[in-house]
């Protein structure tokens, strides 16, 4: 049985830092308030006496050895969050991974297994992109240096960032070798609300496209410039922006397409603008449809720049293909669920996840609880608390199965 | 005659306060740059030993005495700077009078009028909106409070400014009372360039609408939210700046429409906008179709929002109805340029300009020299030093006729 006062209890407690006036949160990756929200969880992991490890790009774990010398059952998620964020989004699959261990710890429960609960830095993206880059790192996709390089919003750099917060450890990359990982998270989508289903048994995550466009015109005088002589950076990037909303619209769900970042220069009301920057997010499940979305914005965003007069590059912040989980560990899900008497239905992630970064390397699998209106990325976020405890009981469930008792 | 090294010298003195790398200026309006400007500026008018005088909203005047105790006759501009800033918007019209004064007092020439020259407050209007603001309220266009409390892009009133560089004056409101204002001015746009004509005799000044919109959504998952519940505020921003433009195809010359500025929160690459700013300048000769242009601008943006599920408010930055320049004064200028050989044509000008705001008080007019590309709010902004001095010899040409020798 687990303890849903002290997840809960916990839960609150991390959402404190960094909380917003209006409710929230704001805990960018490798901040002040990331590193004391570190700080907080990995003295819970060592009031719990487990065997806390950190690597080099700052991610987190703590085990609680097993019978066997065997590779852990490895549970996790991130702490970091979005500017407008709320207090699950990742937080969630940790607390409720540490809510596992230590509930099979009052149990007196010994596994075959080790279990281990993990935290991977900068999951979100939102200071720093690609986004999942911690756990990306860890597990071999992302590069270590090439992202110790990425430079935020603020132009601090990952590296600078992990030593000014005091977050970079010793554990080399792929310190962490799971035998399997798990990850309990909440939707962040309107689906299983809207059907009243329980739980989400997750079997992949969709593609992910991020690119940034920026463009070059000529600052030029509003008043005495005609039309036809203008080169209009900011008219192209609203023009890019229109077209991604057009591809979403035209290739219909589950394409979708956002315009997250625009800023103009010199941005004054007087003067047409001589640069714009932008970025446009892509995602869709099948590969195949997301690489023609991508093309098509592309061709278009050359076309608007062009006939414009402006020049236009663009540059890659985050791709990642779609993965599919682990199907015998995504069976698992399901019949725990069932077993537990919990409705469930298999659907895809629609945000990118730690997990998707594991499943290359050992089975992977996530379980999804219901979001308040679906919302996600914003101070509302809301997940009820029997909810989280049903994601939390199901996570003990297929882990210590997996783990062997 | 005037002494084209002397004025050119003191261009380019001016013009390295606040220099910019690649070349042109920054010196937005009550900023240390501004400071160092108005007090190298000043100190050229107490080397003559002229009257100097600053005002309460930081307007200065300097003044030549005549024979008689009558209004002068006022020659002035600017010297604030847009952030992509040139060296000669504005700063022609001040030193160019500068010029026609020392070059008055080196003939040892009396005039029965006293002559004067000025430098306005933020006629740009890049940091404070709106723009003309020191001769606005010198004039009685606009209310001293209520300028003095006006906010910057940076977050500061005009009020703290004023007082931080020492600017605000003792002179109250309406102490210039100009027998008749001139102003010289580069033309800022391509027409006398292209058809190779020396003088532009301007008629009058187009009308000019500012307006901010602010839109309110919902941030959200940019992987997870369906697009058709979105509340994305960016979104209807990029909407609000396409209709813009098409706004200045569909009514088609003069009008034109700039949306300068553009600003997204929380402005992260994977969460929907849930607040974007932008604003639009919308310009015409005619009041009638300016008034057109911003009723269909306004009801498309309301229709915009409404469709997102957004909301939106606006606010008027700046308003000017068209103005038209003393018809006596425009003849005077315009025989002027024929006395003097130089070839001209009548027209109204694209941009804002403190002589408008004289136009209601006393007869007012402006001489237009040819932009090169007609480029201007840029760095590289420049006309050729034969063009400044057919400028400013058509003023003292003016100015002394009207001020009678
Ligand atoms: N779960 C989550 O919000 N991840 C952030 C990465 C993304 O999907 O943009
Ligand atoms: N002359 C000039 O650039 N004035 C600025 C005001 C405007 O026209 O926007």
């Amino acid at each position: 049985e687990i303890n849903t006062e002290r997840l809960l209890a916990r839960i609150e407690a991390l959402g404190r830092i960094g909380a917003l006036p209006g409710g929230g949160c704001k805990r960018l990756a490798l901040s002040a308030e990331d590193a004391a929200g570190r700080a907080l969880v990995t003295g819970w992991f060592c009031d719990l006496e487990l065997d806390v490890h950190t690597d080099v790009i700052g991610n987190c774990w703590a085990i609680r050895s097993g019978h066997k010398d065997l590779p852990p059952l490895v549970m996790g998620s991130h702490i970091d969050t979005v500017a407008t964020g709320g207090l699950y989004d990742g937080v969630l699959g940790v607390l409720g991974g540490l809510e596992v261990i230590e509930s099979v710890i009052d149990a007196v429960i010994e596994t075959e297994h080790p279990l281990a609960v993990a935290f991977f830095t900068n999951e979100e993206g939102a200071r720093f992109a690609p986004d999942m880059m911690g756990s990306g790192v860890s597990q071999g996709a992302l590069d270590l240096e090439e992202m110790l390089a990425k430079v935020g919003i603020d132009g601090v750099s990952v590296a600078d960032a992990l030593d000014g917060i005091g977050a970079r450890g010793r554990e080399p990359v792929s310190a962490l070798a799971p035998c399997a990982y798990l990850e309990l998270h909440i939707e962040q989508g309107p689906v299983l609300e809207a059907e009243g289903t329980e739980i989400g048994v997750v079997t992949g995550v969709q593609g992910i496209s991020w690119t940034e466009f920026a463009i070059a015109g000529r600052s030029a005088h509003a008043g005495t410039t005609p039309m036809a002589l203008r080169q209009d950076a900011g008219a192209v990037a609203a023009g890019i922006a229109i077209e991604a909303r057009a591809i979403a619209r035209d290739f219909g769900s589950p394409q979708v397409a956002t315009v997250g970042r625009m800023r103009f220069a010199p941005d004054i009301v007087n003067v047409v603008p001589e640069e714009a920057v932008l970025t446009v997010d892509l995602r869709h499940t099948d590969d195949a449809v997301l690489q023609a979305a991508e093309t098509r914005l592309f061709d278009t965003a050359e076309a608007l720049a062009s006939d414009e007069g402006c020049t236009i590059t663009r540059r890659s912040l985050a791709r990642f293909e779609p993965v599919s989980f682990d199907p015998d560990l995504v069976g698992q899900i399901a019949e725990g669920a069932k077993r537990l008497g919990l409705s469930h239905r298999r659907m895809p992630s629609g945000a990118g996840h730690d997990a998707q970064m594991f499943a290359p390397n050992c089975p992977a699998a996530m379980i999804f609880v219901p979001s308040k209106d679906g919302i996600s990325h914003n101070i509302h976020e809301y997940t009820a608390p029997h909810d989280l405890a049903n994601g939390v009981r199901l996570l003990a469930e297929v882990a210590l199965a997996r783990a062997g008792v």
